[in-house]
């Protein structure tokens, strides 16, 4: 077990270079991420992944709750900060600041690392770039029990650290693999999978398709719509039929729509 | 119609009026709120809200195809001022910057307000903190074509200028009533409604609770859960399954996933 480190001052190089970590070009360069909070470094860590540096707030250690954590925490580490709560706040990002972070290898996951099942569900993104929303869909597509997640566009970023935080772990309990977009189709292709998108002209309604079969739900950019190599490629497209005056669903939510009718529709 | 006066310096007062409005304080003082985009504008206009202030980017309206909105905007309008890009930029927030801001009046809906449909359906929200998901709710609500959404939390910032962006103006599209819990569960009784709720615990599934009566679907808050008014209140407490680790789906998709799966059984 490591001993633990104290970090007295803010200007400190390694407090420096995990704050970096928040810019993607650095987490490219150096294949590293961010991982806050203790429901996320758990899943992380249950998904194999290693604490390269563990960083905890001194109110966070002080509280008698937390000891069980920060001895897993410390223990799985290969190195272990206390930060002043001051400087903690400075690593740390977003509103639910807990008081523990960790810095890790991105885990990278490809194709091969995919188990499939009988019949495979399958989501695939393309441009979905505010975090909270992947984050969402990460969340949904663990509850839905997807096999993957296959992220077809090198503009979003997986690893971005709102992501990880707002998926709250699932980024580590689904299989989330990046990948072109004519790979991933080959793939989904060999697995014999139906490739489902929402499209605004489609005539089905998402209802009226049949889910229950080996599926790929395909999920474009809320603005700009599906890309032209999906709806090419796309075996069934669907709607979701919009009352209203605004017709435009936020993409997490259409995502969920469609798998939890999978769902429903596999049950039955 | 009134003329375009130019604002020229950052230290103007109006402009700062208008940062001020980003506080939920000033907000709540003044009745004002802030609509950010030109289909936000345009629905706010739509659903009979007058634009008493509107702002406007150089580069907006410099763009030939924004002729049309501009002329709409200036039209409506008590006071219109024109602003180099640099200071619009001063009192726009968020991604997408259009160029386009107004100052209006709160709505601020009552249950008079609301027309209900035979078979009415409602959204009741409590501590639905996060402006993106209260947004994206309120997409949905459009989509589902609820009666209406009754925001039983006064906590929950309604006027947030992120929410009314993120709603992508179904803010003005959906009657969103703010309302103390007991008065929304005498309305529910006399519209001979009944309460359902998701509930970690319940026993039936979502999909065989019957969803087509007049109903109102409660969601609370994704870190505590429901409150204890609701949980006592609710007729049909339902799960939704989740086969996953993290075992926490986002508030927003869960609404959806319910409401959605109302409008199914309707339809049948």
């Amino acid at each position: 077990m490591p001993s633990i480190k104290e970090i007295t001052s803010a200007k400190n190089l390694q407090v420096k270079a995990v704050m970096e970590l928040r810019e993607k070009k650095a987490r490219d360069d150096s294949g590293l991420m961010i991982v806050e909070g203790v429901r996320e470094m758990r899943l992380a860590r249950q998904a194999g992944i290693f604490f390269q540096q563990v960083y905890l707030a001194r109110s966070f250690i002080d509280q008698a709750d937390h000891r069980e954590f920060v001895e897993f925490a410390t223990k799985e580490a290969k190195e272990v900060f206390l930060l002043k709560d001051f400087i903690f706040e400075k690593i740390s990002f977003g509103h639910r600041q807990e008081g523990a972070l960790a810095v890790c290898a991105q885990p990278r996951k490809q194709l091969a690392d995919i188990r499939c099942s009988d019949k495979p569900l399958f989501m695939i993104l393309e441009h979905v770039e505010k975090p909270g929303n992947l984050g969402a869909i990460l969340r949904t597509a663990d509850a839905a029990g997807v096999d993957a997640v296959l992220v077809c566009d090198p503009a979003t970023d997986i690893y971005n650290p709102n992501v990880i935080r707002s998926s709250l772990g699932a980024i580590f309990t689904v299989a989330v693999v990046e990948i072109e977009a004519p790979e991933a189709f080959k793939f989904l292709k060999s697995k014999g999978v139906v490739i489902c998108a929402t499209v605004p002209q489609a005539e089905k309604v998402y209802t009226e398709a049949d889910l229950n079969v080996p599926l790929a739900v395909v999920m474009g950019s809320e603005d700009q719509g599906l890309g032209e190599f999906w709806v090419e490629h796309c075996n069934t497209p669907i709607a979701i039929p919009m009352k209203g005056k605004v017709d435009s669903l936020n993409v997490s939510v259409s995502a969920a729509i469609v798998l939890y009718e999978t769902i429903r529709q596999r049950k039955k």
